[in-house]
């Protein structure tokens, strides 16, 4: 079995060093959640920079410690810009985020995410609908076609997700990260299930694609499961608090951010989880 | 007489079926507005989803039950990507709602809002001076020239825009909304005015860009005319409540996102509104 | 020594001509901010108008009172609409902000900020870093690579900037803005040192860019220098007492809008400041 203690302390030195060194993690992310993405890396500790231009993604993936990366609005420019800039994060070795949001929408989308299998990101994390058919389009086992994607929402559950997620893991040599109202995080080799959140997380837009943020800033600090594993505990240790606190989804939102921000590295760790080997 | 109980009866079921089913409304939206469009949608039930691109505008409209067309901040794909979304929207027989704010800045603006009457959106919302430029610009009664828009800001009164409104929701079969102190909501045959709300909506940027994002998700539920009465009324219901609780605009805006998602469909219905025949 | 309480005066006129006037400044700026941008606009009492089209940046410059023009997240359609807007203002002598955001990424970045130099921006705002890069791009004293320049952050103290920020108000003929713990603003004979803000504006993505939209307001009403210090003035003061009832950085962005709103002319003059002659 892995060891959760081994784990835990991962997570706690990941946050620590997050808190500690402000490290940058640019984004290439959709017009519609972008300010909360940069609000909530920057509640966690991180630095966020976000750009459309072809060589400021390269730029901006050579400065920073990582790069997100999510499909959300897409723009003309970005058939250059994305492919360079994930190759380039590719040739560095650096760790990247993708968000496939609304995989199957859009032949621009689907183009670029194809040519994303090269250039293996270190995370991918989308919901299960989005992970069923990202390892359908790259042929991957578990995935299947993208009938299931309706807008940016699922229509299949997490544990529906678990080949596509094991499979795409072992394929990038990453890690996997499926949102859902548990929310299971794998390396191809290990599943952590991880628990808690809010029913208003699905109430307020971009909490999915802050997450992809804040796993990038964790991703400058960690490898990439304990990086996708932390952002989901502080996801879910935060997201807990705020409803604690609020009863509907503006204030909600407001005390997220809060919480993101004042959760501790013990508490981060501490939020519940299980691991399972596979 | 129209029948005001009956009305009150329509909007207490679109409340309802949004709230039951999540419907899905799409938008191609300004930049500016765009998360806080997304997250009223949310509020009330909705389903949302933002694109740019041509064909992901086809799609939105396929997959959508409305879709909603703001033309805050134009980019040039827009050139090809809103009479493609209009044009099929028109075909396909679906609703949706047109948002033409700045009408009158810019060759591309005035070209697509010349464009659209072509495809009759089903629900036009704006401020009286847009309402009365876009008549004017469509050749209708009550219409005039462009000369009085200020950015996005309106230098007319709502009556000022009665016979305008009026001749354009008689020319396309739907409904028009009109923003103002009181709302004017009229299907060409029927004036409703609606009640309510709070100056800080005008110093918050949005109110009017979310009210169409909203509007659109009850015209998934209900008739064009049902749908903007509904939209206008929940909007006046929560901005009063929210007032009431807030003395500046920044807790205003919060507030005013929870008493959207607070709102009950007999709560919404009972906002106060008068109607008349023309 | 430069007249205190003549400035003060003039603090309080341009604020109170603005909670008066509404007077109107676009902007073309990035997506991140974009809302935020708006909302402290309208919170202090101006208009907002943001745009992306080449002709229509023309038009929001000449129908604003002033411009705000922030180089953030650059489209491919800046190239054009960008040297347009500011060649317009420049000709017609009307007054614009420019915030050069993360100066010396990629090329259209590099080359926009060049052009510039010969349209002599109203008001110059960024952090030391991007401060001392333009002063070294336009060749001027104080200027050096932007090496320093870290993503939008700073590795630059406000005092290391200042040769930098005098010789570029002493080359515009106009204001800089130098944001840091102590801010600085000159017209190239005075200094002034305004104090207070918040360390929560650092957790917050955009204080700068909302500082830059604000001192646009305060342009359309006030000499450049006025408008950049009653700016910088009015963000201390919110920024020092949202901090006050906040303990995080959600929370604290929603009061920072409340206390913007709030803020009278006399308090907003009355914000600690020191002036120097150079």
């Amino acid at each position: 079995m892995p060891d959760k203690e081994n784990l835990k302390k991962q997570i706690i030195q990941a946050v620590e060093k997050v808190k500690e060194t402000n490290p940058m993690a640019g984004s290439i992310t959709n017009t519609v959640t972008i300010n909360f993405v940069a609000n909530t890396q920057l509640a966690v500790g991180g630095s966020a920079a976000m750009v459309y231009m072809p060589d400021e993604g390269e730029l901006i993936a050579k400065s920073g410690g990582a790069t997100y990366i999510n499909v959300g609005t897409l723009f003309p420019i970005y058939e250059q810009t994305l492919p360079l800039t994930a190759k380039s994060l590719h040739d560095m070795g650096k760790p990247w985020v993708l968000d496939p949001v609304a995989i199957g929408i859009g032949s621009l989308r689907t183009d670029l995410l194809r040519k994303f299998k090269e250039f293996k990101p270190s995370v991918i994390r989308g919901n299960p609908s989005e992970i069923i058919a990202l390892a359908g389009l790259w042929g991957l086992d578990g995935g299947a076609g993208e009938s299931r994607v309706r807008g940016v929402d699922s229509t299949d559950s997490v544990n529906a997700a678990k080949a596509a997620a094991v499979s795409l893991a072992k394929y990038t040599g990453g890690a996997v990260a499926v949102s859902g109202e548990t929310d299971l995080v794998t390396d191809g080799s290990i599943i952590a299930y991880s628990y808690g959140g809010s029913h208003f997380m699905e109430k307020i837009t971009g909490a999915g694609c802050a997450l992809g943020g804040v796993i990038a800033v964790y991703a400058t600090a960690a490898s990439p499961f304990i990086a996708a594993l932390t952002g989901t505990a502080v996801f879910n240790l935060a997201g807990s608090r705020a409803e604690a606190k609020t009863d509907a989804p503006g204030s909600f939102q407001t005390q997220f951010i809060d919480e993101l921000y004042k959760a501790a590295a013990d508490e981060i760790a501490d939020n519940q989880f299980d691991i399972i080997e596979i």
